[in-house]
């Protein structure tokens, strides 16, 4: 059993991956610190850090796109955290289902499944 | 076409996912700086920043366990890359495929696939 108290923390934060627990595609990757992840435990909806706005970030908490806790793997060093997740919607704020909807030769890649200007 | 020049670091650095390209597995998280990823792009060998070592981190050097990259992706915000690789080995040092071998139970889930006392 690992506690949130365990894991190594850089100023406070360690890498989050979500991943689509079925379809196995990475929808996202952000930061948690030490509540974050208290609180993903407690409700079972993943809960990051916002760098941006310095504060505690129910993911879907303004468009309903939450994702729900599937499992939590911790990785060998204790520094990263992998959610598995079953999205609510789409987790990027471009209306895409993965904020990874592009390779680096700039082809769009990603399945587009909702319309931000109609949820944010 | 997205240049590393174009990516959004944080104190030189950004988040780096290896996923294995055919099993959709997580192998690992490590962070990325312009060079290591200017020398993945030329080489089609992932190098990562190696935050400990405080120096460039040819994954693979002296395990043999490389990453070819087969695709990269960027996010939205462009501060994180998701490699597409096929993984040599195992992408772990204690012989695992994946670094996120156990749940946050603490359940060993992964598949061990190398010895490291014969690799290191």
């Amino acid at each position: 059993m690992i506690k949130p108290e365990d894991l190594k923390y850089d100023n406070g934060l360690i890498q989050a991956i979500a991943q689509d627990s079925e379809t196995k595609e990475i929808l996202m990757c952000a930061f948690m610190n030490k509540e974050a992840l208290e609180k993903t435990l407690d409700t079972g909806i993943v809960h990051y850090w916002s760098r941006s706005r310095q504060s505690l970030w129910k993911k879907g908490e303004s468009s309903g796109h939450t994702q729900k806790v599937v499992e939590i793997r911790i990785d060998c060093d204790m520094d990263a955290v992998l959610l598995l997740v079953r999205q609510e919607g789409g987790a990027c704020h471009t209306g895409y289902r993965s904020c990874f909807y592009r390779t680096i030769d700039g082809k769009e890649i990603g399945e587009k499944v909702f319309d931000p200007e109609n949820v944010y």
